[in-house]
């Protein structure tokens, strides 16, 4: 085994420079947050790898939730992901982020006024699916939720502990297949807490419902003590 | 819908550094390449979001395979790849890449020694799950393969292009569960070939043995042409 970082990335100047980068995201994600306060919105990252199940998650929020909610999409092309919460009459704003794998602040920043983030409750970013690099880039949003659905299976909490530090809610999706895919879900949670003591598992199924309730519960009760 | 880029790597001085780094990384791509050449050794870089089945189509390799082969293996962190590997009697090297989301050529050129690639046929590098990141960054293998599970859903092709661009063969994994998914993997040969012209789609299960063969005669026809 070797443990490893990108080489080239020890030169000091390139250190100072991606240094810079994340200072100036961190100062535009301080305005991100500061805006969702005067506007009495919370605001949630979702993020995961690709096809876990976000945007199926936010069409069943839409059909049960008793909040108003508007979510900001995040991929690399396509804008289908905003048009399929558009079809359930969620308010949906695409940012197509062409290379980067990743949202930050600034692009976030830049979907505030066209949403129109007044009228509502709650705002959800729906962050490019990738189980990696979004963890690293603070977008303002007061709640990180990290999807993890059963057929990527049950031992990706420790394989990408850098997201999984940084969820304040762990969702396993797709829970009506865990058996099919020998997912246990006791394992998730024992080793989401080993990272991040205190942070709740819960599990859930778009399809069958089992857990949405949960999610609901988990929302207003973040709404209630934010 | 608004397209963006990281704003702070408009920055020239970002974009200097940046570059440098990507040339370096060629360099040393360059120099892998030329090495697995003198051992008369076909590289074949594996991609794909996490929980595709990359290191499961391995295990199902190892049993059916008439060719030797080893893997360096790259995951964030753990060693639990490349000890499910060894248990199938696979040579396997682990890199654990800390908070990198993707390989480097560096980090490949310092599992060469330890492997043993004289004794090889064919050398697997599996790359971390993501499927952005690695797409940007040449290891030296001869080929990319990119896996899209059926449970990702079938609409991935067109919202990660950047990946699939890359890819000289597309296997669509757990296509025993394609119809539970309502995944169409026509749709998903055409959006391949749409992005890059004449790359080929496998659909393939490593539970029931669907396409494993017609993946080993993909690997035979490219060591035959290599």
């Amino acid at each position: 085994m070797s443990i490893e970082s990108n080489p080239h990335l020890n030169n000091p100047k390139t250190l100072e420079v991606m240094s810079r980068v994340l200072k100036a995201n961190d100062t535009e994600a301080a305005a991100n947050r500061a805006c969702f306060e005067q506007m009495g919105l919370l605001a949630i990252n979702l993020m995961s790898g690709p096809g876990s199940g976000k945007t199926t998650l936010l069409e069943a929020t839409a059909k049960a939730a008793d909040f108003r909610f508007g979510v900001i999409e995040g991929d690399l092309e396509t804008e289908r992901d905003a048009d399929r919460l558009r079809a359930v009459g969620v308010r949906a704003y695409q940012i197509v982020t062409g290379t980067s794998c990743h949202l930050n602040a600034k692009m976030v920043q830049k979907a505030i006024n066209p949403l129109g983030l007044d009228e509502l409750d709650v705002l959800f970013v729906e962050n490019v699916g990738n189980l990696v690099c979004p963890a690293s880039h603070e977008l303002g949003t007061h709640l990180n939720v990290v999807l993890l659905s059963t057929p990527e299976g049950d031992d990706k909490v420790l394989k990408y502990p850098v997201m999984f530090r940084k969820a304040d809610l762990v969702l396993v999706t797709k829970v009506d297949l865990a058996e099919h895919f020998d997912f246990d879900v006791q394992k998730v949670r024992r080793e989401v807490q080993q990272l991040r003591p205190d942070t709740p598992t819960i599990a859930l199924s778009a399809k069958t419902g089992e857990g949405i309730e949960q999610w609901l519960a988990f929302i207003a009760q973040q709404r209630n003590g934010a």
